[in-house]
């Protein structure tokens, strides 16, 4: 009986995560394909599939099938397939089931409309006309905490959706640990902005080159023709349907080189970690990364660890400077590695270097804590940002496109998400040392252009156990511990030095 | 009460167009987006979504909604909205309702499964590897034919499907008369073939030109940037998501010139049907072409009637020939006229000229018909085939790719399509004449690239009404009778005069 229960239990779950694919895909085309006149139909079929996803995932079958299948779980190792299918559902449906559906469905047609919304607003420079819709956001999301019991901070309900186990309390020593230091460090490399240029990455380089240069570094990386896509969007992403069907958005800057190239690279990190997830976890919801902080992990590593550092840079040089020879004819591989890794405040986080990127996070976390612990008013955010940019990074914002509009996750409600970027980075560093340990010619072969022992090594200890485990558990599994910003900071003291000589 | 009955019927069915039309993208990005390794999973996908739709579609609950507002119809005008939407509904409704779920989840993955062998077996000129999919294509539609009452013909019921109404005992007597009188017209301009050259449409039109071309002739008929998208596949189509998203795939042939450039045009009449519906109508099965033959009169009128009309072509060319300098150097409007109307038997229908198309599809309706009341086998299907062709055409097949592999239909199982391609000729001709009867100067707008007023007519003749009525009741309005051949033969014989004197 409880293995026939498991049985319906699984088809059940791989219904459900076909609907969940064609909602997904609702989304992915609004962003990369569809045309902006369709907003308001794309917001009905989104609101109405959601609507739809939420009422079969909460549905009293499953809630039954669950219980069915108490016996299995309990018989079934903790790491077994069974066992982690249960658990992971039981825990998935309980916290739907908190939800109302006719609150799921506004919470999915605001982020539609916000999205259409805040690119618009930030195409105009208007701040006034997207607070509306943030303070809706803010508003729906106040409503979704209600839904759970009480936490020490509202805030926790919101970062635990992105990081299962992830509080206000956990994570700000981490970032308190990091803030004065970064802030120390961001002055003394501020100070010394004479010894490394990025004038190089400054200039006219052509769409087609950069379009061409991404689908070349995907694919060098990894990114099959049979498997991958690489899109154009306003804001890059990534977004799998399944381990068969990875799609890498990134967007092209003609006056600036890094964007898209390192974009992609980023996205590309994302990508390898759905596509290696074990096939057989297909449709079930187990087949997707763990945490947003491991899956941050993985695109920062591919970005910073190895796209950043000098193997690869060795290796990809002439193939850059192939694809834009006149811009890069006076200029070497070193030139271009001391470019790249150029540390220097700026007011886009996407764009900002490896020392400043954790002082953009820091002040969107304590942003998004402070409007949820009800200490800062959404139209009070212009003015909460731009004094936290030039406390932290010295710098004066010039435009509320350039400052507090610069990022689409608030227009999709997603609070709770920023800090898993640089509590990804931190965990990046500890894996990368880890995986220097297990592979002592690692650097040799990204020299040489070789990735399968990095893809080999990333999927055995990372990718293929999808969602089995909790993200600590998979933290401690590939760190042998929990998160740790000493190597984090170390990697950067030592970066310094090489660059600065500081 | 059945006032109230009505909102929630038009609830429903808006919930329910909303889920297909996640469904449809869900096939559209297949064919247009999506990496081929995916495809095992989006068939999964496809599935889910058909046996759900379906079992929305086919709920007790619109049954009991139908039969509470037969007040609200018996009391509405034949032409309201109220009596148009419940009429429209009951009839799909009842339909939908005599084809058990499971037999709708096998229809729609045999068909992701079809197309993707078809696709492979194409490439590799390879039918015996496409022959499984079909004989599963051809059992699976006998299956659903069993579903409904019998008919004279069993191809009645799939004819039925595209065409409401449509028979084999009504289409026979049109294509009969069509048939003799196309294979003669064929072979007079068969004896007449050097009296006009197509040679400046063969040579090398790079990619990106073509592009260019079909971007900026969609965007002249009226594809604004706010509400269509131009998309490059394997096989040309147009897709709509509602009317404020219209997709057109077109496909590139880098050798031959009208391959894209007439397939856009061709794709956009099917786009500007979808795009004049009436709004109101929007989010309801009301919201889409009434028909195939319809659908197609719109296509070809665009295509043929002012595609390759003097007028148009006196307005393009200057844009045709800046985007292809070299190419098309030495030539003027009066040879690019003459090209693309030049009448000469070939194997692909959907490079076939006015005059050959015909016998391309009367061809393929007997085939069907044959398949269907079991007077050929699928093995048999090459053999009768290129028989036909020889016969009809006067032509050697060189291959199966360039012959009965040649078209998508068959691997989705769209048995009783083809024949509204060419009736959809035969009306667009009389829907012509009643145009340019009531727009005199039509002509000379074309020939001034203006749009405006052929869009006007064609949106309040033709496109306003969505839905609404029967194919034959559309006809009707648009043309003040049924469907007549004679007005396409007088057409067919004034051009041939016209090109090669005869």
């Amino acid at each position: 009986m409880s293995r026939e229960s498991f049985r319906a239990l699984e088809a059940e779950l791989k219904s459900i995560h076909d609907i969940e694919m064609a909602l997904e895909l609702l989304m992915w085309d609004q962003q990369c394909v569809m045309p902006v006149g369709a907003n308001d139909q794309r917001a009905s079929q989104i609101e109405t599939m959601s609507v739809f996803v939420h009422e079969r995932a909460t549905s009293e079958k499953i809630g039954e099938l669950l219980n069915q299948c108490a016996d299995i779980e309990a018989e079934s190792a903790h790491d077994s397939y069974e066992a982690s299918l249960i658990r992971v559902t039981r825990r998935h449906y309980e916290l739907a089931r908190r939800v109302p559906v006719e609150l799921e469905g506004r919470l999915a047609q605001a982020s539609a409309e916000g999205f259409a919304l805040w690119r618009d607003a930030r195409a105009d420079n208007d701040f006034a006309a997207f607070l509306p819709a943030l303070e809706k956001q803010i508003e729906l999301r106040t409503e979704y905490i209600a839904c759970f019991d009480s936490t020490d901070s509202p805030y926790d309900v919101l970062l635990d959706r992105f990081e299962e186990g992830q509080t206000v309390a956990k994570v700000a020593p981490v970032l308190d640990r990091l803030k004065p230091r970064l802030i120390e460090l961001t002055k003394a490399v501020q100070a010394n902005q004479d010894k490394v240029s990025d004038a190089m990455l400054h200039g006219f380089f052509p769409k087609n080159g950069q379009e061409k240069l991404s689908d070349d570094i995907a694919a060098l990386l990894g990114a099959t023709e049979t498997n991958w896509r690489v899109v154009e969007t306003v804001h890059p992403f990534q977004q799998s349907f399944g381990t068969t069907d990875i799609r890498l958005a990134t967007r092209y800057d003609e006056a600036f080189f890094s964007t898209s190239f390192y974009g992609t690279i980023h996205e590309f990190g994302h990508g390898l970690y759905e596509a290696q997830i074990d096939p057989s976890l297909n449709r079930t919801p187990l087949a997707t990364g763990v945490s947003m902080t491991v899956h941050e992990s993985q695109s920062r590593l591919m970005e910073n660890l190895v796209g950043r550092g000098r193997p690869f840079i060795t290796y990809a040089w002439p193939k850059i400077r192939e694809t834009f020879p006149e811009q890069f004819d006076r200029y070497g591989s070193e030139d271009f590695y001391r470019a790249v890794n150029r540390m220097h405040p700026s007011f886009i986080r996407v764009e900002a270097d490896e020392l400043t990127y954790g002082l953009h996070i820091i002040l969107r976390f304590e942003i998004e804590r402070d409007l949820f612990e009800g200490r800062l008013a959404a139209k009070d955010l212009p003015e909460a940002w731009n004094g936290r940019m030039k406390e932290y990074l010295g710098v004066d914002v010039p435009s509320d496109a350039d400052g507090v509009l610069q990022d689409v996750h608030w227009s999709e409600g997603l609070f709770g998400y920023f800090p898993d970027y640089l509590l990804g980075s931190v965990l990046s560093v500890q894996i990368w040392e880890k995986m220097l340990g297990d592979l002592p010619d690692l650097e040799t072969q990204i020299e040489n252009g070789e990735f399968g022992a990095l893809r080999a090594w990333l999927g055995e200890r990372v990718h293929w156990s999808g969602s089995k485990f909790t993200p600590d558990e998979t933290i401690e599994r590939v760190a042998d511990g929990p998160l740790d910003p000493e190597p984090y900071l170390r990697y950067l003291e030592a970066k310094i030095d090489d660059l600065y000589g500081i």
